[in-house]
């Protein structure tokens, strides 16, 4: 295979001047120089030896993906926006489904640092765990999504950045929509596990429900899904919550989902149970996957603005790793309304 | 941090038996030295520096995955299992979202290369594109799914691995179904680029109609995804082809679609249009995703043994990293018939 000279001597230039194409230092370079380089790089299938390179730096162009289940469509897209971004800033990406369990989250954690990467985006599980903590002393860099920690450090900022839609905002929103309906029963089903991301939701449910005088008739539905897959089995976990909705006395007839997957299988359940949705019952999810527009009836969910905070936490992310004494800071994006046909129109029967 | 002689102090060992461990060398070792290294490894939160390892041996503990797009949920169900496969054999798995697209490909087989990984998993695109040969040349072991070469060396060994779901089986056994239940009037509904794996399940949709006599009537009905996101689209497809459908005449009364995200975005379509599924019309799909039970009607469908190819996939390509002299093979899995209620019950009006 080419090596470096090879790619000099092709392109009529010194190893040196190649040698800085490959590190990036070209802004003192003609450009008919560095696109000779570059063709010469081509004709000859030259590859660099970025392990060379990483022992040599002690960095790999690799960041981590934490996810707890890429099954999970609201994390594949993630994944999607993630590879995106990583590669227009000439990074691969190194997937982990570790199902928010500590051991799978601290083996991840071990072989990113075995493998020379130093930066990981951990999304959607409890920052508050020691080994995130332990790995940031080793000099890892994070990034959180979806899990805004409540504790701060004793000099009030943030152990770890924090990407996350305003989940109080998200979980108002969608009640709100449901009161604006008509609806006057609320229910909030949920996983049971306590994430901060949750209770915010779940905050935000309140809040409208208050406002509104609704606290009496209005609670909280949960379960908790199997552990094999984590989120995998929040569709499941939807599908028989169905039943503990149709318990309740009253009818609840409006329901917030804590993410789409849920929404769609509590959706699938209630209907086996020959509820008709929304005449019967409104439904709303928060997330807005692809698929809660394929359901019948398409499904009402609140979106993230998912693009621009995937942008935020890989900029984050290849900032501090450059930079490591940036002090780490809370971005809060706004939530949007996707209205659909599972909440009844006003004034229905 | 520990270093390796921490270690070897820590567990009264020479330096030499800790690097036997972390190299795997263990066989003549005995099984309580064995387990007091591991033991001071985790005492001592020791991190073995495989960029360091990697350089040395020329490989690293890591696997590509090449996905159209992870948001397909078929290739979502996919990355998981591969990733609990590949970290059952102390591998990561890096992952590369390629749409189809010929430089995107290219860009990830180079990154693996530049990070020292041997082995890639590439799933579902035209395996006979020259980059894919062009990187075997140059070392790199490839397994393919899903898209079995119809060309093969001049040896008659396929120039890769290739580990598919019998396609043509897939095929026939859902347009079997649909016969079998009543239906005349079939049409296959597919994404127009022509991959061999879609090839297949059309020939073994035709050879089902042909076997009862239905090929006047039969056909198949295309269109072309955006290229942007690849099978991410394939939904949104699917819903717009509802109409080319039903411009049809006489009227089809039984679709296979060529996955279930089509059939599922196809069965949204008809549905808008008055179409009853599947009193007016069945549908199934093929992949058997998790939605395909959550959509209304619950969706029949082709189910891949997917963990059983998996294992395969990575057990080959370890062992051919290994062994890069082993001949390719090309691995046929037989699918599985999943009867929901978007196909007509026999008899039915």
């Amino acid at each position: 295979m080419a090596n470096i000279r090879d790619v000099a001597n092709h392109a009529g230039v010194s190893v040196s001047s190649v040698s800085n194409v490959l590190n990036g230092r070209t802004n003192q370079m003609r450009p008919e120089t560095l696109a000779r380089i570059r063709q010469s790089m081509r004709d000859l299938n030259y590859l660099p030896n970025r392990v060379a390179q990483q022992l040599k730096t002690g960095q790999a162009r690799m960041i981590g993906l934490l996810v707890p289940s890429i099954v999970n469509p609201s994390f594949a897209m993630l994944t999607r926006e993630v590879d995106r971004v990583a590669k227009a800033n000439q990074y691969r990406v190194l997937l982990g489904n570790t199902y928010r369990q500590e051991d799978e989250e601290k083996a991840f954690l071990e072989d990113m640092f075995a493998h020379g990467v130093k930066g990981v985006i951990v999304v959607a599980t409890a920052m508050d765990r020691p080994h995130f903590a332990n790995a940031a002393r080793h000099g890892m860099v994070m990034v959180n999504y979806d899990s805004l920690m409540s504790v701060h450090a004793p000099d009030g900022n943030p152990p770890f950045d924090s990407v996350s839609m305003d989940n109080v905002e998200a979980g108002r929103l969608a009640a709100e929509h449901l009161i604006e309906r008509g609806c006057r029963q609320l229910v909030f089903v949920t996983e049971a596990t306590q994430l901060p991301s949750r209770l915010h939701k779940i905050e935000g449910f309140y809040s409208a429900v208050n406002r509104h005088g609704l606290q009496e008739s209005a609670q909280v539905i949960e379960g908790k899904a199997g552990e094999a897959y984590g989120d995998a089995e929040m569709t499941e976990l939807g599908r028989s919550l169905a039943a503990k909705v149709l318990e309740q006395s009253p009818r609840p007839d409006g329901i917030v989902a804590i993410n789409d997957a849920m929404g769609i299988g509590l959706m699938a359940g209630l209907r086996s149970a020959g509820i008709r949705i929304p005449q019967d019952m409104s439904v709303i999810g928060i997330d807005n996957i692809p698929l809660a527009d394929l359901v019948q009836p398409p499904m009402s969910s609140v979106m993230p603005p998912l693009a621009d905070m995937v942008t935020m936490m890989v900029d984050r992310l290849l900032t501090r790793i450059e930079n490591p004494d940036l002090t780490p800071e809370e971005f809060l994006f706004v939530p949007k309304l996707i209205s659909r046909q599972s909440v009844i129109e006003k004034g229905e029967p």
